[in-house]
């Protein structure tokens, strides 16, 4: 392959991709909010349409109880590898909105940066592979490899019709090798393939009392106020070395060995960095593990978000009803989020005092993930990533989840390959969602090289 | 005083007097939503041309830097008693809105009851007032006492403009007796002289780490919680005995005499009846005191609010940035307002984790009262309820704050009587607030009788 031509085309079209990906992240596809069915809808076909234009084949969107799957395909090398491309058009609510800086679905370039929610996550990425595909066609023909496209729109509120799709379409999604861009990578100039991903178990705990608010006036100290028994709940989920008390919660968790905290430990890490990129006051959790370690291989829990009783401006005195905490728990590796939101809820149960009534609605869950990193495409990637960046990849787990993924290997029996072009603090799920450009070119121009370095890893 | 003409003059005039109420309930007087300050404005002119038409004299608005004072006077009564009558005209919030069965300004008779936002607490109360002042008048001419009006728009967010008002119009409001309608009778049928309230010291908390939220995944299990904070916070303002554990907390409250607890005792209580009222699970509190107990004579600390996070529809994977918590205490006597509030912050301040930072509001207060119940204005009170209800009244505390309450007596030097009209079940907080109307009436009845009985107390 000619790399120079490659790379030079793609920096002379830096606008005219801007331009397009601004059409598509300007969609308001927020999942999680039921008043947006027509955008998902609306960005799907958009996202149909350019792969169309791409020249992507059999372009058609499947139709779910929910947002509907866009899948397009382009099999013209016989006896050649097959990639499985995922991504997904959806993006998390962008309350507070107050906090943007501009409006969350306005494009905005300030320095190196667009602004837009979903520039990051996750169809800035997503657009790297329609990009990918265009370019390497337009440049050098036939791809030598087969490829395969599904992109969803539920990713945020947990892939739920994802999973039963990938399992009764085996044969469509087929493929060697399943290539995701959804993570971040380590830092900039900094190329990474992440090998390991964390699950997710999410709940919402609702404790009530009264059927209303009551005056505290009239009421107060004679009745059990459900704020106190939620806020002594979630007092009581850690204990003072920040482990989680949930009986039989560490039951499952994989041992890791002391190499792979000797690999973690010998990534770039400052406290500084991290305290910038969070903003948090000071690095904390549980007592014995780094930061990354905290971040990759341990469990958490934590509390997403807590309501009840008078939210509103000025002074209102009364005793809430009910109070209700979102809650998740992110897994790792042999953590079963089914048996983990069972064990949540019987020590919620079991601890909940006489005085109120509690109810836990478990919402959604992902499992963890490993992926072997010795596997010919993750040395296919590596090579790729190398070319592009000028420096080997570095190799990390990722924190978040990414439920499809256990699924993709599960169902079509092929290893998942995690290259992300992101940031970790490109705020993907908060105010001010921003895509770091110079990694979105070069994104494109890695997923084009790797068609080349994919060709033979069979 | 002919009580029969009296009483069948108010009963020919429910429906007109419902009509009339109806006109300023329907004003959405919310004084905690800034929003709302045209709506104050109208409500107190509706109310002063109320009063003009009532023949009452020299009704005026008095500027104050939040919403304006009402005032009028009927002074006609050479060498007899004063009596200073108190109403406010603000009302609580109405949020959840979903829960109202009709809308909250929506003055709806349903069965004995009239439904809306301030149909109790207090403008239905003030309108007793204003229509036994009239009715007096019309059926037996000048009233044998000298009257004075008072309606503030600041009640429900803490008077903050009433107390220098009464402060620097002394003689403007120089009463021998100040009557205040703004309590609940002990229940129905139950005429009620309420000789104690508790104060209250109402702060905001906040806890913050991060300036935005952050991503679960990218950072959870390695920064601080905030809800967390809270919550342990939160769950440490109690003992196991239900004891406020905020250091110094009970130093002033005074002893109340075996006596005393006695009568309480004496009241009629049920748990069942409690339980019902309130919708409770069951009644609790601190151990060893019985339910009127804890709401009268036990100072207390209850979240009225908590918010932080993700507060949406569905599921959000975020590290909430801050969490915040409106907590009011009530006070008793000799617990002063002041030193509460600097307690409170101190304790919070000693406690916070070095995780987060912690911000301290102090938003209103008020101070706990007791009024003697052996004063002649008392026992003319007593006296006109037993005349209008053919039973003696029963004398209670009040678990509420009236914040003026304290600083009529202290300013004017004038006992206050509480004597209320609502019931403890009329959602006065809460939604579908009502008004029982017989009480409304008798309400009238017993305001015009108690003129003829006020006459001779000095």
């Amino acid at each position: 392959m000619d790399y120079e031509k490659l790379s030079a085309h793609v920096d002379s079209k830096r606008q005219e991709y801007m331009d397009q990906l601004a059409t598509i992240i300007r969609i308001e596809s927020i999942s999680a909010d039921p008043a947006r069915n027509k955008d998902m809808r609306r960005c799907a076909e958009a996202i149909a349409s350019m792969m169309r234009e791409a020249g992507i084949e059999n372009v058609r969107l499947f139709e779910t109880e929910g947002n509907p799957l866009v899948y397009g395909e382009y099999i013209h090398a016989a006896g050649k590898p097959t990639i499985l491309i995922y991504g997904h058009y959806d993006v998390q609510p962008v309350d507070p909105i107050p906090e943007w800086n501009t409006p969350p679905f306005e494009p905005t370039v300030r320095g190196d940066d667009l602004f837009c929610r979903g520039a990051s996550d996750d169809k800035g990425q997503l657009f790297i592979h329609l990009k990918a595909f265009e370019t390497y066609k337009l440049l050098f023909g036939e791809p030598p490899v087969n490829l395969k496209f599904i992109f969803e729109g539920e990713e945020e509120i947990g892939s739920i019709h994802l999973e039963p799709f990938i399992r009764s379409h085996k044969d469509l999604l087929k493929a060697d090798t399943v290539l995701i861009s959804d993570t971040a990578m380590y830092g900039r100039d900094m190329p990474t393939i992440c090998y390991g991903l964390r699950g997710l178990a999410y709940v919402e705990l609702t404790v009530e009392n009264a059927t209303i608010d009551l005056h505290s006036g009239s009421f107060g100290g004679a009745v059990e106020n459900p704020v106190h028994v939620l806020a002594d709940i979630i007092s009581g989920f850690h204990d003072r070395y920040g482990r989680v008390t949930i009986p039989h919660f560490y039951d499952d968790v994989a041992e890791v060995s002391d190499g792979e905290r000797m690999e973690i430990a010998r990534l770039p890490y400052s406290d500084e960095e991290f305290l910038r990129q969070s903003g948090a006051v000071v690095p904390c959790g549980e007592f014995g593990w780094s930061t990354n370690e905290r971040l990759w291989i341990r469990p958490t829990l934590d509390v997403n978000g807590i309501y009840g009783g008078f939210t509103g401006e000025g002074a209102k005195t009364i005793i809430p009803s009910k109070a209700t905490a979102k809650i998740s728990m992110r897994l790792v590796p042999n953590q079963k989020s089914a048996r983990i939101l069972d064990l949540f809820e019987e020590h919620v149960k079991e601890i909940a005092p006489p005085t109120v009534k509690v109810f836990v609605k478990k919402m959604h869950s992902g499992e963890p993930a490993l992926t072997p990193i010795d596997h010919p495409a993750v040395k296919a990637t590596s090579s790729a990533l190398e070319q592009v960046f000028g420096k080997k990849p570095f190799y990390t787990r990722e924190g978040g989840s990414i439920p499809e993924v256990t699924t993709f290997q599960d169902a079509l029996g092929a290893p998942v390959i995690l290259l992300g072009f992101g940031l970790p603090d490109e705020n993907s799920h908060a105010p001010n969602e921003h895509l770091y450009l110079r990694h979105f070119f070069d994104g494109i121009k890695t997923v084009a090289v790797l068609y080349e370095k994919m060709a033979s890893i069979r």
